[in-house]
């Protein structure tokens, strides 16, 4: 068995199992009923999850490059307080379901970045929900504060009406902020890229004026060639032509 | 009846009316006098808007495309806390002027960026006076902080010296936050793609420089043609001449 | 009288009042002493600035191009708010400076950003202080708070320990707000240029290689002419030989 | 001796000095016990990177140059505030790990970039707590107080629960907000390369066959001269046949 037979094969059970994960913990945190089922729920997905990285790695060809490419997928398992990383498994989804679509690499990009932005803000708002919610001193106290805050953070605006008080909350909220820059980044850079295309249209013109001269060039080499193969010919004439005269 | 033409038809009535709505908006939250003939304006146009929106997507070609580049349009006529959005018109004016004056692609993407952040601004503020004004525990209540909040929001500087209570107010500033980070991303871009040019100035002389070596190289292959013509009207008398000579 | 060789004679004069302008300023605003004297010179300046706006305008060969291209200047000269702006000629010295000592455009870039941004925080601190001193409820009360403020404003980061209270410190708040976007895009614009740069280093090997190739070729065009011409003094010889014959 | 020699001498002693002071400022900050052992120790460098400044710079070529590149380890010896600075020479010996690794100039840039951002977080909440610890009115009072304001403030968030009281902190302020906004130009720039060129591959395939066409060319040109070779033997053998001819 390969690392890409099994990841095939894995592939969509995950997907389903990091979606049941999110509504477990979604119900967990918001409706705050049925607590141990959730949780079991959860405990159980984890260990699917530890055993997947297990296999995964032990199947891999080149086990330190994996373990290296892989490293945000340990932190999600080992660490609890960045357990909604795993969500990023259904982020991996749009990459399958982009391949057969055929996008362009902009229009990928920007598909990515959005949702991973809804997917982080919804989650990053209900696990600071979670983890703030009975702090004392807190202000994040129901979920609409919560998102309000997690936009606040990722765009970096930052008005400090509301702030975590816990550690785990600046844990995430930290992750937010950093996810923000990101988000910034690739908008500017995916835009930049656009502009510099859409500038350089006129560029590529005169490029296609230049490969065009070099066709061009091409068929005159040919004619030229063409001419002195005729000529070839003529001369063969005139050799033709003295032996017939001195046949006469 | 095709799309093209109905848009056609319609851009210049609609524009005005997009004009109507936002002298009447303005009027309603600035100088709150005859709210309900505002109100009873802002309606009618609505009407407008959806009857457009409804004959456009029936008469259009490929109506699922159509439908997804214009989601947009349809937040902005079925959501009333959108509709400043339908502003968003006057900034598609732009691109009529625009393809008269043969702007470059840099200097049209900063004209439109200006003038929708000034849009943007102006609207967001009114928006926010609107909704928070009679808000408990506001700090936003005259239209002074209004626009000073708006341009702490869009440039996520964030002071918290105000920030929106109510939840239409929060949908506001998220959009402006956005917004706010499409504005940086597009100065950032714009100047981008303008410094690589300039720098790239150089290398296009470079590049200038093999087209000529191509055109040299061009010439030098017409100069050989001629040498080899000249060569085959040589042949071409050598022939005629031992003719001259088998004939004495 | 030619624009150009107005401006060439009023760009020391303008440049070294400008220097005169900041001193009478800062003089004004942080030693609170001799108001008076710093007041007239600040209007016996301004007067100066306003004359040579109004025979540049005049002198101007397409008046219609300067006054859009000048906007600033106008804005800087009519409303005392924004006279600080007039300090921007100090930077456009920077450009004569330039001029003879040929730096590249990155780094001119970077040297009239660095040298901008020094001198709108501390005239924008400048500005602030005379504007919020004494207004009631104000933060910003000696020139340290309104240099911090200045940067926690610049770099958009706004924690709000400080935030005008006064309009026209407001208005001095977006400007320096609207600067750190420029600045943020301009050090970013400049960064990915670079990048981009170091990047096609390689590629530029590539694009050598395909010149080369191309000289390559031009030379054995070159050499295939000169055989051609061999070949025609051959094909001389050879009509020559024949008379030669003819005459035996 | 020249400066080269000497900086290979000096790099890893003066890198594991660094190590040292990073070790003891943290210890003297964090623990607070054995301060003076600390303090002595961390003068004992300081001294130790003088002499380095003072000979690297009577070993310096063109000490003008040498200078002007090195300003900021002059202020990092110089300004007993700014002393954080000197660890910026860890940095510096990751371009030596790099230059045998040999890594793309875009995984280069961001090993840099995510070492010394946290780097700079970390001595930056260290150096903060350190100055505001002991101030009145300060929020800054523990360890993980400071690496949370170290982070809202390189992000550019700015809460503003935190933020520092004495003029000190707020120049390490600064000092972050620059960092930060430098962090974001490069993320940004260095995405918008990756993003560029990820686009432009398709443009490379073109441009390959460009290329591939003018090596068709050249190949072209290869059998004319061919062409023209075998030419000139025909003629060769025209006129050693007529001589034949002459002698029978």
């Amino acid at each position: 068995m390969t690392l890409n037979k099994w990841q095939r094969m894995t592939e969509w059970p995950l997907t389903v199992l990091a979606l049941v994960f999110l509504l477990a913990y979604s119900w967990e945190v918001l409706a705050r009923t049925h607590v141990s089922l959730c949780e079991t729920t959860i405990n159980v997905i984890w260990i699917v999850f530890i055993v997947d990285y297990v296999v995964s790695i032990s199947l891999a060809h080149d086990r330190k490059t994996w373990f290296k490419n892989n490293l945000l997928l340990l932190v999600s398992i080992m660490l609890p307080i960045f357990r909604p990383l795993r969500l990023l498994r259904l982020v991996a989804v749009l990459n399958v379901l982009n391949r057969t679509s055929g996008m362009a690499v902009r229009g990928r990009i920007t598909l990515y970045v959005c949702s991973s932005v809804v997917l982080l803000i919804y989650v990053g708002s209900l696990a600071e929900l979670d983890v703030e919610r009975n702090a004392p001193g807190t202000t994040i106290t129901d979920f609409g504060k919560a998102i309000w805050w997690a936009f606040v953070t990722t765009t970096t605006v930052g008005y400090g009406d509301m702030s975590p008080v816990t550690w785990q909350g600046k844990c995430i909220a930290v992750g937010l902020m950093i996810a923000g820059i990101a988000l910034i980044s690739v908008i500017t850079a995916t835009l930049a890229s656009w502009i510099v295309d859409r500038v350089s249209d006129e560029a590529d013109k005169r490029a296609n004026e230049t490969e065009s001269e070099t066709t061009r060039l091409s068929s005159n080499v040919a004619e030229l060639t063409d001419a002195v193969n005729r000529l070839r010919d003529d001369i063969a004439k005139l050799r033709e032509s003295p032996t017939a005269d001195d046949r006469r």
